[in-house]
């Protein structure tokens, strides 16, 4: 390792970047960026800092940064990334050279002192700058003239100085700024997505479930197929959603095949559990019989384009000892020193229905297996993979699947189910996911909430990409368990707005919340047996909360502040129940040419009536202090006046949320 | 840039490291450094991470690191590093294949699973560990008599998984890992600097001052000079001082000369700032004919070496107008429009007694002279530069000239003055300065002074070295205007014992602390007066706390503990005014050989007597819960029997700080 060495001016801290650029950094098209950096100089010269931003394009915009906190000596600005690919920057410092003399001319002719020297300087400046060779000819000229006005002897200095001190010069130099001194820092890159990669909505289920059906009198069940669970597709379009993402759709081992809620012995008829790939039937790039055939899920695929849904395919690298892997490729799997093939364990539990995958025994075979599997579903027309338990495998091999998959398609979306300690989580997101898992699901007080939010929209978000689920078919939080509608309301309002990546999973909006006794999964899981709902019956009794989701996602499709995810601000209430967050976005980030603010204000606590003072910091919303302005809830459609304190009373058994749009004065 | 490869289990967030590993981190001979790193990998099995360090003689150790906070997967050791030089180290992942192997086979042998099989994988994993050729022939024998042991058909598993479970073993495969899938991060540097680098105890004084005569019939004084300094040098060492830092000790500019208390017009017998550097009698290679000559100076150096006494020589990289350089080098100064050399000014004020170096002009030239000036004076016996107001000069000169003069003399020391917005001390201290003044100045209240201290001994220490000063010739706080002897006692204790490297300024001792209305700054400023003192008289009559002083400094070179920066540990109190902390080294590191603790209890309000409870966390001192030990007040030699909570009473007029050394059981 070598001494970094100082440039004239020092840059340090740059922003956005991972392990000090490690890494690219995160964006996605669209995203509203922040950049920041340390800039600082000896003595009391002015300075000025810029990106230089070169787009995947080629084409290198500069953006003029400004101080932050006095004292700090960081400088920011936000740029919006608007094209797919990897952007390069730099930050660029310099001396201010008219900034210097400025501030020096302005103090020292108020006080009568060094006037005729200050004009000779400002000419001498100004002469200087006009001459370089990368000035525009028109800015050129100006100051040039400038410089005439400061040597017209027959006038004041003061009448002299106030010529420099004009708003067309301000933004002459604003636009093409005196530099001296001029230091780059290295190089830094972030990786621009698509939009799905950072901004979405997702719906999980299992295409064995809908249409499947129970013959009371032979006491046996049909499964579901592609052919019946195409018929949910334009239900799940209507609800908003963008992405439908289905468990594993292989062929399902038989040996130890888990029964209903996690019983160790199967019945005949019982379908097990889609995540133990693999039988007599094929492997990870087959697709289980009960489904239907490639041609079945090339028309499920079809329709589901057509509806504008993308299909999420689920990755999970584990075998049935039923797996042809097995068989052909034992060296795949950890043999054990009796001979035998080492299934997952978590000592004393067994779970002999699944075989983990070595990946240091034959790296070369399991890796190219992998990337043919992932290749293959792609040609299929899968363009997300939720991957299913990503930190029981190689942080590495994620990092070279991912780099070989997006080198190739780099609209190819991947989704890290990892559960875990936030080290792997966040390696996972340097690896290369596009989304990740989060503790969304565990956090529900304010103030949980409140600090979870600035972490992964601010904290993180240069690597890790969050994706919030208010459930899974493996989780049932206590918080839902017992908090019934409200609960399950105010859930997916916070998941919708707080994240431009959310996703539900079906039942969710039929409140099914009845968990197995001690633990926070579903009683009757669906990940082993059959679970059709008729949601039109449920919709149609009051039961169901999808007007409710749909509203939600018709909200998110509206209002592009909810598309961002850096973005977001807190503000406080009285009553410690209330979380809330508002997220702006500005006129000329905004697709709409407006300034778009929506405030979201949420009664956490689902079992209570409660009242609350607001007390709202108006710059996060871009407005003057003191504003009065009108807010309409966009789920009720009421209308309020608000300002900085105001009074909310929400009744969760009407509406737990409110999401309040902003309305400015055209 | 290029994306960085992860290797086969993550190594993240290696410390000591200055940005990311930009600079190599500082330490001193002696100094103990907490090593870290965040390391983690898929899945459940074991890991193990170690630091790999190579000494500046070429040696490598390598240090086992322990996981820290559950969950947090950081590993943590603490080596002490002994030599003067560059170190290099790398963090070394491995799977712990004992560790994963006896887990496992614990929890199934105590439920009767497997028992055969994994008897048969730990002969398996022994058997591979005993045949690696990096191990030592020893080990493998012991292991291949586990092994032996193991496959004892005979006894029962529970018995043979026994014998892998003793001391022995443990300490066998501590010593020697068996490891997998071995990783190493990337090489991190730690530059290792002298002991003086990083301890000692300055003092300061202006040797005009040490003599000078005023004589009450003709108004005029004689200067002092190095000839009668020489004679306050052995009360210096007397107090325990380890380095005397003199301000400038050059010929002064008669141009615009500054008159007592910063008055604008001296008289013909105003010695003049010392910062004005430069008459017709030489620049700053010359010594001002009043304080002697070469051979004068040659002779208090020799003096101070006999004592044990550095010599730290100013520099001040500024001229007056009647600098040799001025006529010499026009063009290291700036020109400004009307052809004058610019002073130094902070508009509308105007310091034209000081001609500012400009450093972009003719960098060649300036560079060179700088360093000529330096080596000269390394060449006449010093060994400590104090750098004037380093922040006004370009960051990328201080990192060449360091560069350059510590790669011929690793043993010279610079000191940064520079008191300024964090940014730029920070870069100063990564630019290469081996110590830096502080803002300890200004942090008087319990909360401060313990954030401040937090964060110069746990946040900053890899980059930023400070040198704790109740006073200097600027700067004399309000804190101390007001406070009286027992604010200047306790303040020089919290100096003298939470940093390592602290300093005072003549006349501290005799509680000067009248200060010019309504600035930070004392009366009658010696920066423009000569400041005889009677330090005897004072003493006689009680007036003098250098007893103290000297007392202090005892105390630091007795107790190893308070030569450490990066193990300060804070306690509670129950009157916050009370600041305690503790220091505590390890027999193993300490070269008493035994473990070393000293707890500082500081009543901050030199107004009022206050009793309070201190509740300490023994474990911050290597203490068992609920330990009750002796500890002796190092000041006043009372001893007490202290636990987890003691009372404490201090009189701020008698004693405001205990100084206490825990007393072991031997």
């Amino acid at each position: 390792m070598s001494t970094k060495t100082f440039g004239r001016i020092p840059i340090e801290r740059v922003t956005p970047a991972v392990d000090g650029g490690a890494f690219a950094a995160k964006a996605f098209e669209g995203e509203v960026v922040p950049f920041s950096a340390t800039v600082y100089r000896e003595g009391h010269d002015s300075l000025g800092a810029e990106v230089l931003l070169t787009s995947p394009n080629g084409a290198t915009s500069i953006h003029r940064m400004h101080e932050g906190a006095p004292g700090s000596d960081t400088w920011h600005t936000k740029v919006q990334l608007k094209e797919v690919g990897t952007y390069r920057f730099q930050i660029r410092a310099f001396g201010d050279d008219f900034d210097t003399w400025h501030h020096s001319a302005s103090v020292k002719i108020a006080s009568g002192i060094d006037e005729d020297l200050m004009m000779l300087e400002g000419i001498s400046l100004l002469t200087r700058a006009a001459s370089e060779p990368s000035r525009s000819k028109a800015n050129a000229k100006a100051l040039v003239q400038l410089a005439e006005k400061l040597s017209d002897r027959k006038r004041s200095p003061k009448a002299r100085l106030a010529e420099a001190e004009t708003p067309e010069i301000a933004k002459l130099i604003a636009a093409e700024p005196i530099r001296s001194l001029e230091t780059l820092s290295e190089e830094f890159s972030i990786r621009c997505e698509r939009l799905r990669s950072g901004f979405g909505a997702w719906y999980e289920f299992f295409p064995r479930s809908e249409g499947a059906k129970f013959d009371a009198k032979t006491k046996t069940w049909t499964s579901g197929s592609f052919k019946t669970a195409i018929k949910r597709l334009p239900a799940v379009k209507a609800m908003g959603f963008d992405i439908l993402y289905m468990p594993p759709i292989h062929p399902i081992g038989e040996a130890f095949r888990k029964g209903p809620n996690n019983t160790l012995n199967a019945s005949a008829g019982d379908p097990g559990s889609p995540w133990a790939i693999g039988s007599s039937d094929g492997g990870h790039d087959a697709i289980h019989p009960d489904l239907g055939t490639e041609k079945d899920f090339a028309a499920f695929v079809k329709k589901a384009k057509e509806l504008g849904l993308e299909i999420a395919m689920d990755l999970a690298l584990q075998a049935s000892p039923d797996h042809p892997w097995v068989k052909e490729h034992p060296e795949w799997f950890t043999t054990r020193a009796d001979g035998s093939i080492a299934y997952a364990e978590n000592p004393p539990k067994k779970y002999q229905d699944i075989y983990p995958i070595n990946f240091d025994n034959d790296p070369q075979g399991i890796y190219a297996e992998v990337l043919r599997v992932v290749e293959l579903w792609i040609s299929r027309g899968v363009t997300v993979f939720r991957v299913d338990n990503p930190h029981t495998k190689p942080l590495n091999f994620w990092q070279w699947l991912i780099g070989e998959v997006n080198a190739k398609h780099p609209e190819i979306i991947f989704l890290a189910e990892a559960f875990t300690k936030p080290a792997m989580m966040h390696g996972l997101g340097k690896a290369g996911f596009q989304q990740s898992y989060t503790y969304f699901t565990w956090r529900n007080s304010t103030e949980e909430l409140r600090a979870y939010l600035n972490e992964v929209s601010h904290e993180t978000s240069d690597f890790f990409r969050p994706n919030f689920w208010p459930t899974t078919p493996d989780i049932l939080p206590e918080y839902l368990q017992y908090g019934g509608k409200p609960a399950h309301k105010l859930r997916a309002a916070i998941a919708a707005t707080a994240s431009p990546t959310w996703g539900m999973y079906a039942g969710y909006e039929l409140i099914e919340s009845v968990a197995r006794t001690g633990v926070e999964e579903h009683v009757d899981s669906e990940k082993y047996e059959y679970k059709p709902r008729d949601f039109d019956k449920a919709e149609k009794a009051g039961l169901s909360i999808a007007p409710y989701i749909a509203k939600l996602n018709e909200i998110r499709a509206k209002h592009p502040a909810l598309a961002q995810l850096r973005n977001i601000e807190f503000h406080r209430s009285e009553d410690g129940a209330f979380l809330v967050f508002s997220k702006h976005l500005s006129a000329e980030h905004s697709a709409t040419g407006l300034d778009d603010t929506i405030i979201v204000v949420v009664n956490t606590d689902p079992h209570s009536v409660r009242e609350t003072s607001v007390v709202l910091d108006l710059w996060k919303l871009g407005l003057p202090d003191n504003a009065v302005f009108e807010v309409t809830d966009l789920i009720t459609d009421e209308t309020w006046t608000w300002g900085t304190r105001n009074y909310v009373r929400l009744d969760p058994a009407v509406e737990p949320v409110h999401i309040l749009r902003v309305k400015r004065k055209s």
